[in-house]
């Protein structure tokens, strides 16, 4: 089934963003800068993660990688960043002039986009000399945490929508463009059929879809006229926006219309339901049409759909074959952001951490193992040591960058898509309910990694906390 | 007060964004190729207003419109961008190189940045050929809805914070970079006093803050190291984060670290709290700093701070003279999104409105009047249509954009926020209520609008809905 303007180009050239040195918090430079002095080049290792679940999930789609890549890759500072930085009066001309031939050397290991994970669990881990790796921690948590959070909410809407298609329609109130490139990205992961981002259609060579809005309705005499209007200039991609006035009405209207394509040898696509009780009037609709023998014709609906109100249209039977997802979808309105955190875990091959009742911290660079049961559904994970073996359980980091060099291939979005589809499959229902709170999935650590954490806690303690 | 890297650089140059005709949703240019081929080119006036409050909230404050007037005075379908609209073969080659030629050429009437306005009213109207006005659609909902909304939070929490200083620390879990700069931006305009990001910074002017992480302290043998290593790098910009292990023996080392400094002509401007009953600590921490001779030493806060925790911890007593302000103001984490709609009301002269029984269309290009009390206090707010006269109100929507060309005067950030600030001491305490329901402040609609309105309904049934 095919909805709307659709069609799937080659993808194009990624974006080129000037000026990302300066997506930072100014305390990574400041910090760098005391780095530099005292002579602080040794290697480090920061490992990225989601310390809890927001509410009603228990699971986290990996997305975001490949931009964190591309930046690593480009990170630059122009000589206008660096005039910049130099008018603020914080920074040493010995300093500047190290940003100045600043390029990213480090290592890389990640877990694939399109995989699920878990709270707690390193999606990504930074090896590099200090300054580097601390640097690009804000541009890389924020790139992580807001695909990640899409795709995870894509996955939700695309798990109770079943067979019906969904259409990212949220750019119009995503939280700024970047973020709407993203989101179209992001839910695409998810489970999304397309987007109506033309850019993101553009850059990503995502499918895109859209045909009218309300307002091109009444600018014309009349509803009828807009119809015929549209279905001249787009016989193959008519699909009728019916409830500007009246959508029983509208419907009718539309009716008349697509016989009139029929004659002509086209066909109306459908008609697009965008407000009312939309499971009402979709079956109301849905008689409509097949009445007059449009029973080919599709019903799309959209209107502050998430994964609850599908769920909710559908359970009451809606006659609904395809659905516009926009803002509670693109800005994930439930869970507008994850408790994603990048730690130092290493500094000079020594186990760090920072010490706290409530947050676990996880010293030196890990591995996450999977384990599946006999039925190849997931069973549990094991976070270890990064030289840990565990037997039967599948490293999921790999090594994606050495020395400031992508080593692995880049998978197509629609390999990830089908990566973040096949893993789904594998992970229970019960966790991932829609309501109410689904179960933990087990993540465990390992043997040798929880004496480490017990022993650095020790030596932290004894260290720090000793007295004066 | 000055706490952190504080600096005020002139304004630099606004982003230069490729591309951004292709922000927009696919309908936009399907309905364009449509009006195209009708030749429809008379011209059209849309109205952006917000629908409804979000949870909490009774007012918003203006923020955007600079953006908005960039992006339609630079707005150029560039060869690439009509090279992939070809691509999706959708349009006509006739369509396509009238957008090779399209400009805007339009007027807009808009509310001034930092000015507080109300759910329905029209905060800017764009009068354009209808081409024009409806392919802007989709950006400026995109840019105004993601300005207002963090300006309408920021303000939320200067309004608990009192006199203490915020500073905009959401960079690393803002939705993308835009989103990043964006709040920088709309949070300054709403009070805070400046920015952890150096993007921004270096683009708007703003005064950026910053020092140290966890990861810096744990990246050295021992706190205190870290401590004496950061006081001999910034010794003009010392505030040292203390929890990394525990508060209050960090806190013992910073005193330490600051008699050391004072030694040598130096001053510790402060110390961090990032975690723990942050309240209770504050106090216990200031007493440490007071018994130590270190009373002009600043308490910082930061960790998950909004409106609610900010008035919480006040309340407690907590002795903080400044916080850093994060996630929750800049994804606005209670109200991720405005119901922010851009709907046609004219076109070719003629009132145009979409027929909903839930939601409230306003024919014709208009105006916003707003009324003080006696005392200049706002008292209540009508809008008319755009010749309406109102006695005593102040028009608020000012023409700043004609034939394309820009004719107001684009006010410096530092304005645009005392505009904001004077504002809101002129909206009584009534309508700004931080927990619970405050009141909704009165706005009406003029003789004229209510009669045309009711009018043009009756027009619009007669037409649409009485059979066929």
């Amino acid at each position: 089934m095919k909805v709307r303007g659709e069609f799937f180009p080659k993808a194009g050239p990624m974006i080129q963003e000037k000026n990302r040195a300066l997506v930072t918090d100014l305390y990574e430079l400041t910090m760098a800068a005391c780095y530099f002095d005292n002579d602080m080049f040794e290697e480090a290792t920061f490992s990225l993660f989601v310390r809890n679940y927001p509410p009603a999930r228990r699971y986290f789609v990996a997305a975001g990688l490949e931009d964190v890549l591309q930046y690593l890759v480009e990170l630059r500072f122009e000589q206008e960043d660096l005039d910049y930085l130099e008018s603020t009066e914080l920074f040493k001309p010995t300093f500047l002039s190290y940003l100045e031939k600043f390029r990213f050397s480090g290592d890389v290991d990640a877990l694939p986009e399109g995989r699920l994970f878990f709270a707690q669990e390193p999606i990504l881990e930074v090896t590099a000399p200090i300054i580097e790796a601390q640097i690009v921690e804000t541009f890389i948590i924020n790139a992580v945490n807001l695909q990640a959070m899409i795709a995870t909410k894509a996955s939700r809407c695309v798990q109770v929508a079943g067979t019906r298609k969904l259409v990212d329609f949220s750019l119009r109130r995503t939280q700024g463009v970047d973020a709407g490139l993203k989101v179209a990205r992001a839910s695409f992961i998810g489970g999304f059929a397309g987007t109506s981002n033309v850019l993101a259609g553009k850059t990503y060579g995502l499918p895109v879809f859209g045909t009218m809005a309300h307002s091109f309705i009444s600018s014309f005499e009349q509803e009828i006229d807009a119809f015929r209007a549209f279905a001249e200039t787009f016989p193959q991609n008519t699909v009728l926006l019916v409830d500007t006035y009246e959508t029983v009405a509208g419907t009718k209207k539309a009716v008349k219309v697509g016989k009139e394509m029929a004659k002509k040898g086209y066909r109306l696509k459908g008609v697009r339901l965008d407000s009312g009780d939309i499971a009402d009037l979709s079956k109301e609709v849905r008689l409509i049409l097949k009445e007059s023998g449009l029973q080919d014709a599709i019903i799309f609906a959209s209107g502050a759909f998430d994964e609850h109100k599908i769920q909710e249209v559908i359970e009451r039977g809606a006659e609904i074959d395809s659905f516009g997802v926009g803002t509670k979808m693109g800005v994930s309105a439930d869970a507008p952001y994850l408790d994603m955190a990048y730690k130092l875990v290493s500094y000079g091959g020594q186990p760090v951490l920072k010490l706290s009742p409530k947050k676990l911290s996880l010293p030196l660079a890990k591995q996450v193992f999977r384990l599946l049961t006999e039925q190849e559904k997931m069973e549990k994970d094991i976070i270890g040591l990064r030289d840990d073996r565990i037997q039967a359980g599948e490293p999921l980091l790999g090594k994606v960058m050495s020395h400031g060099r992508i080593i692995a291939s880049l998978p197509a979005l629609e390999e990830i898509k089908a990566v973040c589809h096949d893993e789904f499959l594998r992970l229970d229902d019960k966790y991932k309910t829609i309501g109410g709170e689904a179960e933990y999935f087990p993540v465990e650590l390992s043997p040798r990694l929880e004496r480490l954490r017990e022993a650095v806690i020790t030596e932290v303690e004894r260290k720090e906390l000793s007295g004066d």
